[in-house]
């Protein structure tokens, strides 16, 4: 398949955009990643999103953002230690306005290399609790790209309408190397286990009934 | 007048802002001020908000995302000293989508600390040659925020309909110090008076008729 154009790829070293990393790179897509630091405590992410770009052969920008720690600390037990980190969702999980801010960048690596997408990895079992993940906003948000740079730049989420265990699925397929990806919100020798992304990450692949590769504290 | 709610205002030192401001404390917002270190050239005028924030007797919160200069060098000649500056509009003296991305970042403030308003300060002299001034592009980004975060923000640019002229007559009227604003694209220890900035602050003082307090060096 030729290459359709160049592509931003939202890489966050999570499975969910390690597949579509995967999936667009068999699409043709001429890729770049693009990673962030922005205060997470699981900023190893930012390590396995580089893992997950070498293995595909793309060039990875990794752009350091942690001074929005101080905005999400107090606000988002993903930025801040004292808060609690629940097994399941609870309003603290959510980084406001992440994916806006994260797209927002993404959009401005855009128009500086010529490429006319962005993909990132949205999917529908997150829908429900981060409406930044919605296809609704996501879409008025393109809509804003465009009118905010006169390009004609789309951003796509290919797996907005399927479930994470079909994503395990169909990366499967693609055989993105799952046992190189992170999950969780905090920053361990191994997965925790116990946070909602370990338990959310466990529960997927039990549904896709595949062999989850995933060390895991507990 | 009562407090009406909080509100961030996006201060970037220059006098458009810094205008905003302080009409939106004259409307009795209960205001933040909000600063952006992006990688600019002329990161001086960060300093300059301060000032003016302190005049105000609001606080500023400064957020360093001076790691974008990864993305904006070899792009904008506000970012890298290789790309001419030129006294009129030419097209690298855009920054792609950086109102998107201060938008974005506010918004994001908004939500932690429970603020239902973003002010910031695009004109119409802007707007033909900056999409990211416009109004259809705010309020297609105000109904993504709203979105994105299931929050009711909304997003305003007071004087978006009006000329930078227009603004420094009303700032006349409210007192507000454009000796201590900056405007330059450079980092001098005075105005340059010669990059595209300098141009139109001197232009639109001579077309308000107003005397320009400003010092240049040319």
């Amino acid at each position: 398949m030729g290459q359709i154009g160049k592509c931003i790829v939202l890489l966050s070293g999570g499975l969910d955009s390690s597949t579509v990393a995967y999936w667009a790179k068999k699409q043709g897509y001429n890729l770049r990643g693009l990673s962030y630091k922005y205060g997470q405590i699981g900023a190893k992410e930012v390590e396995h999103a580089n893992l997950i770009a070498q293995k595909l052969g793309i060039s990875l920008k990794i752009i350091d953002l942690s001074s929005l720690k101080e905005i999400f600390a107090g606000v988002t037990s993903l930025c801040d230690e004292n808060i609690e980190m629940t097994p399941t969702f609870s309003q603290p999980i959510i980084v406001p306005f992440r994916n806006a801010i994260f797209l927002s960048v993404a959009v401005a690596y855009a128009v500086s290399i010529d490429a006319t997408k962005v993909l990132y990895g949205a999917q529908s079992s997150d829908e429900p609790f981060y409406p930044d993940c919605r296809r609704e906003f996501y879409k008025t948000f393109e809509k804003a790209a465009k009118l905010g740079t006169s390009k004609d730049i789309t951003i796509e989420a290919p797996f907005s309408d399927i479930a994470k265990s079909e994503i395990i699925k169909l990366g499967t397929e693609l055989g993105v190397p799952f046992q190189l990806t992170w999950s969780c919100y905090l920053n361990g020798s191994k997965h925790c286990g116990k946070c909602e992304s370990c338990t959310n990450r466990k529960k997927a692949f039990k549904e896709a009934g595949i062999y989850d590769p995933t060390g895991y504290d507990e």
